[in-house]
């Protein structure tokens, strides 16, 4: 079972107060990048693992979205998203752990879409598969997580030499080493699991599904300008974003 | 043009004495990996890009290729791939800058494969249009180059704290700076290229590929068990090795 760190008190008063809580879309950086990935959404049947607020579920129906269902381990977060959008039927949420959610085995979706939730899951391989088959020919899946060069370091830290010149280094290790991490972010010993690149990408090719889109997220000079305190993010990609795509004859599983 | 280090004298008599140089593939500790990207050659017409001393062509031909043709910008190289295969008319060598090489531009190979060149050049897109185009339909694309991680940082280092606990950590910045690095690698100044994850994969698909295969290669805890010096290896991957495929209808470009 995945950890529902959103329902600890301490980790959800904090999370309420970032920017992508407070401004929903608006405030997460990598939105306009995931957004490109998405394709025009007219008339589809959307699955969002993860929903949390629900901001992407709403974003959705007010652009085209035909149906948006949303599953989210969270009571705290579910609760403000029903909240929000108890008059538009088209919008259902539910409590689901990701580790273990049963999906429709017919296709039911045009598009499944996940932002930062997969990178607290310790079983993506079912996951994929279940997404893979839930999904109408062509359909489209994706996702975000944090990336791997995020995710890898036993103990996350930048170079502790703060009179070098040049910029700062984050101190990458244990890539190699898939499995647990335990963060202290917004609350103590919150677990996350590492994968590389090789792993999310060979997953989904194994499932069957055709690599569309494949963005590290950093934020660009201009962004720097305008927001100094960023520049270390251009050292190294904070988010993994991938799309791919159901074959129109949703044959072509390699096992 | 291409920096040619391979015919300055002091690098080219280094890097005769890598593993690589002298013992062929079975020196190179990610062809296992690569080999395993490369299918059955059963009567492919196969070029490679950056053939080096020929080792490759050798063993393609071993295992069931019709022809092999091997371009590189080494002179010193190619004298002795072609004096090793003299005999066989089926293996050809020429002289060529993969940076403003030509190549058949109609369907003429089934594999265009190439090992650790592509870091060198300036500009992959029209050399990947160029694949594209001599490749057939169904044709294979595979190809190693120097990790992003790898090539990220202006100047490569690991952690310089030797009393740390924990594995070493590899001194990751830059990753968004796409360009030129300089290196002292068997000479000095050899100068490379470093392009995220994002770029390799992202020019592959604008160029019509579909992607089949992305591996990291790292070592195995085994090989470690018997290479104890490799162990930081695991920090981080070295090599990204990259296999793509020309659709069957050979249409499917974005733009």
């Amino acid at each position: 079972m995945a950890q529902n760190v959103y329902d600890q008190e301490q980790f959800f008063n904090e999370y309420c107060k970032l920017p992508r809580s407070e401004k929903g879309l608006e405030g997460a950086e990598e939105w306009p990048t995931l957004r490109g990935l998405l394709g025009g959404l007219h008339d589809d049947r959307i699955l969002d693992l993860g929903c949390g607020f629900g901001w992407f579920c709403r974003w959705a129906r007010e652009n085209g979205a035909r149906q948006v269902r949303g599953i989210d381990i969270s009571q705290n977060m579910l609760t403000r998203a029903r909240a929000a959008t108890a008059s538009d039927s088209a919008i259902t949420y539910e409590v689901g752990d990701l580790d273990t959610v049963s999906l429709p085995n017919v296709p039911s979706y045009e598009l499944v879409y996940s932002s930062l939730a997969f990178h607290y899951l310790s079983d993506l391989s079912s996951l994929f598969e279940k997404i893979y088959e839930c999904l109408v020919p062509n359909g489209r899946f994706v996702f975000s997580v944090e990336h791997p060069i995020f995710t890898a370091p036993l103990t996350p830290s930048w170079d502790r030499d703060d009179n070098a010149d040049g910029p700062k280094s984050w101190m990458l290790n244990s890539y190699a080493e898939e499995g647990p991490r335990v963060r202290d972010w917004l609350a103590k010993g919150v677990r996350k699991q590492h994968r590389t690149i090789d792993t999310y990408v060979s997953l989904l090719l194994k499932t069957g599904f055709v690599i569309t889109a494949l963005k590290e997220w950093m934020p660009t000079r201009e962004y720097i300008e305008a927001h100094p305190e960023w520049v270390g993010e251009r050292s190294r990609p904070l988010f993994l974003l991938l799309a791919a795509q159901v074959p129109a004859t949703k044959i072509g599983r390699e096992n």
